[in-house]
């Protein structure tokens, strides 16, 4: 399957310029691009954010509402959200209740949201320690990506979208796993446009084969049993895309155990995510983590249908129960 | 054309607790229908709505979207909501949003809601002195129309829906606007399912041949510019419905003053009108509500698309200019 035409992968920002030529547009604005040369697109139409986690709230969309009314944003007006995984998921948000709807368009700036979060054209603000609990589901006019505009994060930051795309690649394509290995390790540059337009793709790939969320999308959810426990263990926790590199790691360990990954297969994926600078150790002892994965949201009674790797390039969906994950647990 | 499927209009509520039963179910409940046997349908799945127009924020979701995430509220659950506007536009809202959006039923329990503000599928919360600024517009799985379940509210607050009522039947059927009169002076008994179905059946027919809100739809403004001019004029206001009744009988005046309408036609409203209880002149002189108008969300230029009465059944839009309207109005 194609990637659908309102996702629009560039290597520069020529054609947003275009697109928003002569277009009633206001901007939100991740704080930390207020001196990209984007934000002139925009004129004096731009909202700076302070995107961490802890903005994500009703309070936040309420006094972004006033201010939108206050700068005259009306119903013909697109709102353009530029930032990460929180920008676009405010300004998503935002557009989806604003007046009962307005236009909307996402320029993500991270190599994790540019992969990831705005795929699913879900957005969403955080209610106490729930994430994510309010939000909508709601194609954007367009998201544009483009490997120019990028936060100036840190390499450290930047691994949680490279787990993102390792895993993606580890589902359905060795051959790119491969070129994203080599680019990132440095041994040999790539096309950073192409290995998003592949990881998009086949994510969109895997959500077609499966609009109910019962089959094939589960696939998505490889190194994340463990990672979402890792991502909740409190005051050692790690942001999601390492907590996701450390559970794929996890879960090819278990594949291993039960002869479904060769040995040597797991040594390369090992060596791969060590010379990336992913981390492949979880910050506590893995058989306390088992208790957050009996609270885990995907679980049909006692069974997780855990993912697992049985290659580079190949996947294997289990229904485990908690006592069956609880016994490799401990045996690796 | 015909009424909706998703529209249930029923004498008794047989058929909402045939439809729940067997049904995962939480309901919103306004908190004056504590000791209806409506809600014995939900057992204990119930919270109550303290409902005035200022529980209408984005703090009140948030609250009540913990509630529910506390007593087990999942994506499989129906959220029900049962009373006047300000409780199904909650309800309806909350619905849209948790978790990404559950289904939802609404049960509007007083005339004006029955009426008018289920009909739209609009729903949403204020932002400061923002009506309803944030909101989406979501057809509910279903909204039940019963006479039967009323909140026990006072003949004055049921007036506001008697005026949306017999807005309704002015512009397009005399027959019925009658019959409103007749039942609601006492004169004689009409079936009041009878009214309601008949008044959302014009309702929507004049939407559904005007979805764009630019021809057919704008009738539903008959007395609606005055209206809210004088729900605006502080603290003198009145609630909406009311300020409506108003509206409709300054445009009528306005429209015999044009030689649109009868004096005798005119005559006759303002008699119904008077003999039902429902308010005809304004809180504030005439003169003082044409600078609210100038602001009126619905004006085009200098121009208002004016409703006004040229017989009990039949309207005609005209183009005014402020200074038209001024000018009628100074004359009345």
């Amino acid at each position: 399957m194609a990637i659908p035409e309102h996702i629009i992968i560039s290597k520069d920002m020529h054609r947003l310029e275009e697109m928003l030529k002569d277009r009633r547009c206001f901007a939100l604005v991740d704080n930390n691009l207020r001196h990209n040369p984007i934000i002139e697109i925009f004129g004096e139409r731009v909202l700076f954010v302070e995107a961490t986690e802890d903005i994500k709230t009703l309070d936040t969309i309420g006094m972004f509402a006033v201010h939108l009314l206050d700068r005259g944003v009306d119903r013909d007006t697109l709102l353009v959200g530029i930032g990460g995984g929180i920008t676009t998921d405010i300004t998503g948000f935002l557009a989806a209740i604003y007046m009962r709807g307005i236009r909307c368009g996402l320029v993500p700036t991270t190599l994790l949201s540019q992969i990831d979060a705005t795929v699913g054209s879900k957005n969403g603000v955080n209610v106490n320690h729930y994430k994510n609990i309010l939000g909508t589901i709601r194609t954007p006019e367009f998201i544009y990506l483009c490997p120019e505009v990028t936060l100036s994060t840190s390499t450290s930051s930047n691994l949680n979208g490279i787990a993102e795309m390792l895993k993606i690649f580890m589902l359905r394509d060795p051959g790119y796993y491969q070129m994203a290995v080599d680019h990132y390790t440095g041994r040999k540059q790539h096309d950073l446009t192409d290995l998003i337009r592949r990881a998009v793709e086949i994510h969109y790939e895997i959500v077609e084969e499966d609009p109910e969320e019962w089959g094939a999308r589960r696939l998505l959810n490889l190194g994340h049993t463990f990672g979402h426990a890792i991502e909740k263990c409190g005051e050692m926790s790690m942001p999601h895309g390492k907590a996701v590199a450390v559970g794929i790691i996890i879960a090819a360990r278990m594949a291993v155990k039960m002869g479904l990954l060769k040995e040597a297969d797991f040594q390369r994926i090992y060596g791969d995510f060590c010379m990336i600078g992913l981390p492949t150790q979880p910050p506590v002892p893995l058989t306390s983590l088992t208790g957050a994965i009996r609270k885990d949201k995907k679980k049909v009674g006692n069974v997780i249908y855990f993912v697992l790797p049985t290659g580079i390039g190949s996947t294997v969906i289990k229904p485990l129960t908690f006592e069956e994950i609880d016994a490799l647990v401990s045996s690796l």
